[in-house]
């Protein structure tokens, strides 16, 4: 692939590996993000500063969002300032972010608009994912800005699957969310239950994780919470942001998922009580307690 | 391992394969089960049928059992024509049904009056786990008792571990339900809003079956929810059963589990609904509703 002007929007930890990568394989950046020192790795690197969303946008052939919430989406690209206001007809916008799939869609009639192409592309497997270009991306747009694009991708990531029309990105990922939040609650449960009846936790792991109790949580999560390890791999107040829009969404779908709705509340409890930066398998914390 | 005299009481259809296995394997069986004609085919290959629980012992070196319900072990075991009553000094049984864990202690305090050693040894892996001879099989006994039977559980599964004194293999096997319990609830939501959301089942797996949102369950029951099977692997009334099992050792611990709950409410909802014979899989029937 040519080498290609890149914008970059949103340089937090995963924003910044993931820029870094398509720089590593010959592109140019241009970058933005809310607090510039986050930034100062990637201009080290030789990435060049914009002022605004649509500063970038308007330098960039192919535009990244990689923000917190969709409120954060919705400014810098819909925005006065924001990369639709700036971006070239021809050029592509793919936001990354993990946000509303209703969004997604109104992100792509608007750019459509404007002759600007989008994808939804959120992924998943995290700060380590990213660094390591092992994420999974999950994709909502047209096949062809799809085909397009999907070389970038493979800079960042390892399972690159196009899931349908624009915000199916978002839904994949909601899915993801809601297998990981119901799923979260089981391994915290089995763990209680385990400590409480006296048995030992990596012994019980050998019988139950090859079989139908397995699961990636359980593996991984297990250990971690065993050693009071309660640091962020992904964080208690993204996920709950995540929940929330999955929540949103099967309510607009007319669906009840009582599994999630438990999930959201335990977790909402843990930001309540302070724990809002923790990572997620500190839901331990608001399941261990006396009945 | 020299020849021994197996007894086995209980030839449903993981008891008849679990029996065959030790008597391909050389050992020779005496049996009881509730409808004879379902030891047939145990028969047909020479195993010997008894009247009673009782009876079997009396034969036998080491007598396993594997029924339905913890009332049923209670009967097989101690009643009057039980397992107890008929066992001779230094003789073992295993009971592989699952069940309470305060029973299998209070079984191991009366066998031991008796000079009767015993194990408490649920499984995990289903009617194709037991025919393959690949199932968990959870330990809870003596140690020295565990390593005299051991081989015998070799012929019968692939992960065998010990996991405490009496009791201590059914905590675990409780451990391994609630896991499947909350697990399978996370992946009836996950498929019914991927498919109320437009997306395409087969392609959303392939975004996050390999990450933090896999498991078993999703891997090896949305497959079959797809395609409208919901015969059952693992019927739904015994699910039942065990959850029931847990939730009563759970309050017993001072525990709340507000997944378990859950679960087993959805579950009986299903019940109540006939369909009990179903596979767990059928829960997608209690989740997919319009809300």
């Amino acid at each position: 692939m040519d080498s290609l002007r890149i914008g970059w929007i949103g340089t937090g930890i995963m924003g910044a590996s993931m820029c870094g990568h398509l720089m590593t394989a010959g592109h140019t950046a241009t970058v933005f993000t809310r607090r510039r020192e986050r930034a100062e790795p990637l201009l080290a690197r030789g990435a060049v500063w914009a002022d605004t969303p649509r500063a970038v946008a308007a330098a960039s052939d192919v535009t990244f969002t990689m923000v917190g919430y969709p409120a954060d989406v919705r400014e810098v690209v819909l925005g006065p300032d924001g990369v639709l206001a700036g971006a070239a007809r021809g050029s592509v916008l793919v936001d990354m972010s993990t946000s509303e799939p209703a969004l997604a869609r109104a992100i792509a009639d608007a750019a459509g608009t404007r002759g600007v192409a989008t994808l939804d592309a959120p992924v998943s497997g995290g700060d380590i994912g990213a660094r390591e270009a092992r994420l999974s991306i999950m994709v909502g747009g047209d096949p062809a800005t799809f085909a397009h694009i999907r070389p970038l991708f493979a800079h960042m990531g390892r399972t690159i699957v196009h899931q349908g029309p624009a915000g199916s990105g978002q839904h994949t990922k909601m899915v993801n969310q809601i297998l990981i939040a119901t799923g979260i609650i089981g391994v915290c449960e089995a763990l209680i239950y385990a400590r409480k009846s006296g048995l030992d936790v990596p012994t019980v792991l050998e019988s139950v994780s090859g079989g139908a109790a397995g699961s990636w949580s359980l593996t991984n999560y297990v250990p971690r919470m065993e050693r009071g390890d309660l640091e962020p791999g992904f964080m208690i107040e993204h996920f709950v942001k995540d929940m929330r829009i999955a929540l949103a969404e099967t309510k607009r779908l007319g669906l009840v998922l009582p599994g999630l709705e438990l999930a959201e509340r335990l977790y909402a409890s843990l930001v309540d009580a302070g724990h809002g930066r923790k990572g997620i398998q500190a839901l331990i914390l608001a399941l261990d307690r006396v009945g």
